[in-house]
C-alpha cells in the first residue's frame, strides 16, 4: 500500500516547503478553482502567491469542446488571469498528438471528428483537414439512404484514416454510424479524454467517454486517449514547456484523471483538493486507483 | 469443454430424429431465416414443414425498435406467413416485465422511455405510462436551460421509477442526461436488450447495446436486459407459451445471445446456423461463450 497523503492544510511550514519543492504547478480547472460558475474564493490569491514566486502555472483540462482561446476566455470570465500559452485542453492535446506524433501520411490521413467546435479550431491550427464535427449535414436523422451508403461505403470518404471522438452535444445515430464504420475499415481510433461523466451545474452530464463507449463496444478496440489520465498528454505538455519532471506538481480533484495522471508520469509531487469528486476515503481505500503525496481541503489553504 | 455440436446437414435420419425430438422451435430472424432484406432460400418451406408435423413456432427477436404487429408486417413483406401470437420482441418482453414481474406501485412507477414507436406500442399494451420515447419535446439540442432544470430536478418528473433503454435511431445528449438523472435518482434500469451492433444492409450499426452503454459508463449500474440471453425473456416466453422446456429447440446463428439463450434456459436443444454473424471457428474456440446441441449450414438443410 502507497503512503497516505501528508496533509497541508493549516500547517504553514509544511506549505513553504512544498511550493519551495516546485518549479511548475500543472492545474486541473473544474473542482480545483472553481465549481461549474462558482469561483472558489482565494483561487485568484493562490496563484498570484504561486506566481509571485516564480513559479510556472499550466491549465491542465480534459474539456474538449473548447479550444485554448476559448477556454481563456472562460479563464477570463472566472476571472482568473493567464494567457493562452498556459492552457493545455485535450481538443490542443489531440491535435497536436496527430499532427506531431502519428503524422500519417497524406492523402489518407484525414479526420473524422465526432465533436464540438474546439476540436475543429484546434485541428485547423494544427493544419489537420477533418470532415464532420459540427457540419450541419451531419445533424440530422439517419436514412434509409444513409443506412444503403455507409454499409457500401460509396458515403464514406476513403481519405478519413483516423477518428477523432470527444464530447458532443450533438451526438446522433447518424454521426456514430459513420465514425464506427471508419474504425472498421482500420482508421486510427482516438479519444479526447474519457471522462464518463462531465461536472456541470453542481451536478453530472454524459462526459466524452459516453461518446467514446459505444464505438469501442462495437469494435472492439481501445481508442488512444489524449487526455489525463492518458501519458501521451502528459509527454506533450513536457515537449512544449520542457519542464524537469522532478520539480512539477499535479494539482487536481480526481485520483483516476488528475492524481493518477501525476503518479503515472512520475512528477515530484501530486497535491488533492476536497473540493470535487474524490474524498479521503477514496485513497484510503484498499483498491484505489491512485494516492496522492499531498492533500488540502481547499486549494486556497495553500495560502497559509 | 462441452461437446461439439452434431452436423445435420445431408443426414436426413438425423434430421428426422431431430425435428421428432422437440414440440416447439424457438427462431431467431435475422441472420436465420434471412439477412437484411434478402430472404434465404427455403425458409418458407421448412417452416411450413415444421408446422405440417404439428410443431408450435416462436420468432423470438431482440429487435427492440418494433411492437409485435410491427414485426409481423415485416414477417409478411418478407414473404413469411405468421400470427401475431407466434411473435416474441424484446419491447414487448419489456412491458411484460413492467407490468407483470416488476409491478411497481403507482404513482412513481412511469417510465422513461430511450427507444422508438415499437416500445410504445408495447408499454401501452400494458397500460405502462410513460414520457420519453419518440416525443418531440425530447428530440432537439441541449439547452442551458435543462442542464439547470435537470440538475436542479426541476425539469424531471417524480413519478419516473423505471429507465427503459433500447434501440433509439434519435438517440441524443438530452434524451442521455435525462435517462441518466433517473438512474442516479434510484429509477430501476432496464434495457430491451444489449445487442453491440444491429445486422443490417450485410454491415453492422450501432444497436440498443449502444444506446444503453453510456448510461451503464456513467451510472456504474448494469440494468436488467429483457432480451436474448436473458433469462428473464426466457421466463416470459414460457409463461406465455406454457411449454416443457425439454421439448423445446432455440434456433439461432449468434452464438452470445441466441445459443446461450437456448443453453441457459436449458432447453432440450439448440440449432446453430451458419448464415449469420458465428461461425463453427466460435464454437471450437477454447473460450466459446456457448455451443450448439446442432448445427446445419443454413436453415434449408432440415428439409432433408
Amino acid at each position: 500500500m502507497a503512503t497516505l497523503p501528508r496533509c497541508l492544510s493549516g500547517d504553514s511550514a509544511a506549505i513553504n516547503e512544498f511550493i519551495d519543492k516546485f518549479d511548475i504547478f500543472l492545474f486541473d480547472c473544474d473542482g480545483v478553482l472553481w465549481s461549474g460558475d462558482h469561483l472558489f474564493p482565494g483561487t485568484v490569491e493562490t496563484l498570484e502567491l504561486l506566481r509571485s514566486k516564480g513559479k510556472k502555472i499550466v491549465f491542465v483540462t480534459n474539456n474538449s469542446t473548447k479550444s485554448r482561446p476559448d477556454y481563456q476566455k472562460k479563464l477570463t470570465s472566472m476571472g482568473i488571469p493567464s494567457n493562452v500559452d498556459e492552457i493545455f485542453a485535450s481538443a490542443y492535446s489531440s491535435a497536436i498528438y496527430i499532427s506531431r506524433i502519428l503524422k500519417l501520411p497524406g492523402p489518407k490521413n484525414k479526420v473524422f471528428v465526432l465533436g464540438e467546435k474546439g476540436i475543429e479550431t484546434e485541428l485547423k491550427s494544427e493544419g489537420i483537414e477533418f470532415i464532420g464535427g459540427t457540419d450541419p449535414t451531419f445533424r440530422r436523422d439517419i436514412t434509409p439512404e444513409d443506412f444503403t451508403g455507409i454499409a457500401d461505403g460509396s458515403l464514406l470518404d476513403d481519405n478519413v484514416g483516423i477518428v477523432l471522438a470527444g464530447l458532443d452535444f450533438h451526438v446522433n445515430y447518424l454521426k456514430l454510424s459513420h465514425a464506427y464504420h471508419y474504425i472498421r475499415r482500420g482508421a486510427v481510433f482516438l479519444a479526447t479524454n474519457l471522462d464518463s461523466t462531465l461536472p456541470s451545474n453542481h451536478s453530472f452530464f454524459p462526459g466524452a467517454g459516453s461518446i467514446v463507449i459505444p464505438l469501442i463496444n462495437m469494435s472492439g478496440r481501445d481508442p488512444i486517449a489524449l487526455g489525463k489520465p492518458s501519458q501521451a498528454m502528459m509527454d506533450s505538455i513536457e515537449g512544449k514547456f520542457q519542464f524537469d519532471r522532478t520539480k512539477a506538481c499535479m494539482v487536481g480533484d480526481r485520483l483516476n484523471t488528475d492524481i493518477k495522471f501525476g503518479v503515472d508520469g512520475k512528477l515530484g509531487g501530486t497535491l488533492a483538493v476536497l473540493t470535487g469528486v474524490s474524498k479521503k476515503e477514496d485513497w484510503e481505500a484498499k483498491n484505489t486507483i491512485a494516492v496522492p503525496a499531498y492533500y488540502v481541503d481547499k486549494l486556497s489553504d495553500l495560502r497559509g
